[in-house]
């Protein structure tokens, strides 16, 4: 193919003519296309649905340390629910705690007693001049709506195919005492995919933070969420590492089973060192008596066991992975060559990354919403929304169907081919 | 009966002796008897079994809004819980919004919000010098709990046959800024099971705080726990007392299914203003995707209607009343005329409150415990865990059995005309 930028004045206004038949072609559909958020399907929820038998009035709803799951009692979760998520997130299960139903909220929470508390003893964040949050960008938009929320000043910082750029990362927080976290989807990021390296890790583990309450926001959402059975990421464990480092409370590591069993209700749980959780108890018990036992209790008994989960996550991979291969497929296929975009084909995960042309990303979505698709919004993965390039948007195939996600990455590339062709005509 | 002050000494060691022996008979039982908290018994538990039958693999998923419930999606909860819980808190069903499966812990993130963000445009508390809650006393030990946690100062109020000393509440909340809010259960009150009055009520919404940012914390924990057919008490909505007295914004009212359907397991509310609620929703929809919807419609199909959930009352309250007969029976035939001690006789909630002579209480506790019952600890019933009397006693007659609650009551009472009568030896 040959690339846009090489084609004449002509041969782009010929192009565009075509498409924009092409365009409307599709408008005059009136579809009504989403692939704004990393929603599991209704064939993924479906999946878990045994999960709605497990618990019946004949069971006994005893926890294997004879507490009975329907009262009062047991403030960091019940025995078998926390050996299924230690397992999940690959650390002892002395060192999870179970909480509600959202991760998200475990995160907002940790925000919020930082700022009211403090981390283990050090000076509430509320008292400080100034707090900063390091934020790899493209990034979550709901982490960034967490910092902003309490003021924290957000840095950005850019990926690289290895992670977070560790040279901007190490001087940042070595230098600056009001740096006091780092945002992190070290699995399958989102939104590109990609896996942080042993290398990153390591050097996230041997951080010298110039605070010392100064933590790793450790989002391990998507750690078994694989797409392939053969191709597969390996993250190196960072409790554990960071532990070998000298530095056992330097993160939080955070991971639920939204997108495992069902999102909403689902059970969340934070894993981090004695220290770490001996703090975070003594806000928890003050802030409930105790979190859903009977939907932890579902889970177990569901699961049994983090085989059993794997084995689930198979099937989960079976229904995404179609999906991906369309958006993947089609992008090889119909920009691949023309130098108006770039992504990774990612291995697990929810999402997939788009770069436009810089000063294209806005108009992309706009296009596309033209022709009743609705994408994430452009900027949504930076902080405050701005992109700088305004080139990056956000993929997620999981909720369309297959049949939709053939038509929402046509539209999806149509719009980008249209939207590219108008900047490079402005530019003769 | 003879008043024990008005025995001589010798009566007194008489009657010392007799006792125990008694005691020290139950003592050798070696008993192991809770009374402490306000936890359903297991028959309680079992009256919501049903509940585990509601939704199988084989139910439609989806709310009345078309809204699939295993996925993301609805903030505030599903409409049918809404009107399940408006109707219970007798509030509008748009001025609720449904959270996890803890009113505490609404309470408790009401409080964290204040403290970070202040009240709808406020200042948030931990900017101020000064942050001050009044608190009835005897009243909720958690509620205090949160309050010292987040370092606010807290300032008792007797609590009258009526409700709080209102001559009091309104002078100060009218005179101090820094008071910003008051801890109240206002329907059978824990521990005393009192009901405000209607006057009350009236005083509470009419009320001209200093600070604007001032709110009532109604945690109407008991609303529907009655324990008679033919008594009960009402409660005049705070609510709708607050906006006909053009005081709309200045209260929150909170409540949970945790003593309906599961503790742990139910579902909790707030029910506010709509400038409050805009002003939690901002929050919220930081700190959280949504809350359980599949518990939320587990709730709202199992009771149908709140006509449902108040039939299903009445079987709670065949279990409750026995007990409570039992403990206020027994101090009524064993107490009565004593002058060594004074209760109430609630219609309802939890909670039977005792008061002992001055300086007696914690010796109370320390004597029951010997003989192997468990008692919520003295003092805490107030704030900080000081009751300048050491005299209020919290009796929770739910958990035991009825046999086990004959014994309990026994050894109460033994620990009490001891405890009694060590003190008036010690002043003749």
């Amino acid at each position: 193919m040959t690339a846009y930028e090489e084609l004449s004045k002509e041969e782009l206004l010929e192009l565009k003519s075509k498409l924009e038949a092409e365009f409307e072609e599709v408008k005059a559909q009136n579809l009504n296309l989403d692939m704004s958020r990393g929603k599991p399907s209704t064939a993924q929820l479906n999946l878990s649905m045994g999960m709605m038998d497990v618990l019946t009035s004949d069971s006994d709803l005893k926890c294997t340390e004879g507490v009975d799951c329907r009262n009062y009692g047991v403030l960091d979760g019940i025995a078998e629910a926390k050996q299924l998520l230690a397992d999940m997130m690959e650390v002892p299960k002395d060192n999870i705690v179970i909480f509600g139903n959202s991760s998200l909220n475990v995160m907002f929470d940790t925000v919020a007693r930082s700022m009211t508390h403090g981390v283990m003893g050090s000076t509430p964040w509320c008292k400080l001049d100034k707090v900063k949050f390091l934020c790899p960008v493209p990034g979550y938009d709901r982490h960034f709506a967490i910092t902003e929320y309490f003021g924290i000043e957000m840095i950005n910082v850019p990926m690289t195919p290895e992670g977070p750029d560790m040279d901007m990362v190490e001087e940042l927080v070595s230098s600056d005492p009001a740096i006091k976290g780092i945002w992190c989807v070290p699995k399958y990021s989102n939104p590109q995919g990609i896996t942080y390296s042993d290398v990153t890790v390591h050097r996230f583990a041997k951080l010298k933070p110039a605070a010392e309450d100064f933590r790793i926001y450790w989002d391990n959402a998507y750690g078994i969420h694989h797409l392939y059975e053969d191709k597969q990421d390996y993250l190196i464990e960072i409790l554990m590492e960071c532990k070998k480092e000298g530095n056992p409370d330097m993160v939080y590591k955070f991971s639920s089973t939204s997108k495992i069993s069902f999102p909403g209700s689902g059970i969340a749980a934070i894993a981090a060192s004695d220290a770490n959780l001996a703090d975070i108890r003594k806000m928890m018990k003050i802030q409930t008596i105790g979190h859903d036992k009977l939907n932890q209790l579902r889970h177990a008994r569901y699961f049994k066991n983090i085989h059993g989960m794997v084995e689930h996550m198979k099937k989960h991979a079976d229904i995404m992975r179609p999906k991906f291969d369309i958006v993947l497929n089609t992008f090889e296929k119909e920009l691949a060559g023309l130098g108006i975009g770039s992504w990774l084909a990612p291995r697990g995960g929810y999402f997939i990354s788009f770069d436009s042309m810089d000063g294209c990303a806005k108009a992309i979505v706009a296009k596309a919403k033209e022709a009743g698709l609705i994408m994430t919004p452009a900027g949504a993965t930076f902080p405050y929304g701005k992109d700088p390039h305004d080139s990056n948007i956000r993929i997620a195939p999981s909720y369309p169907t297959v049949e939709e996600l053939k038509l929402a990455t046509e539209i999806f590339v149509l719009s980008v081919k249209l939207v590219s062709i108008e900047k490079l005509l402005a530019a003769k």
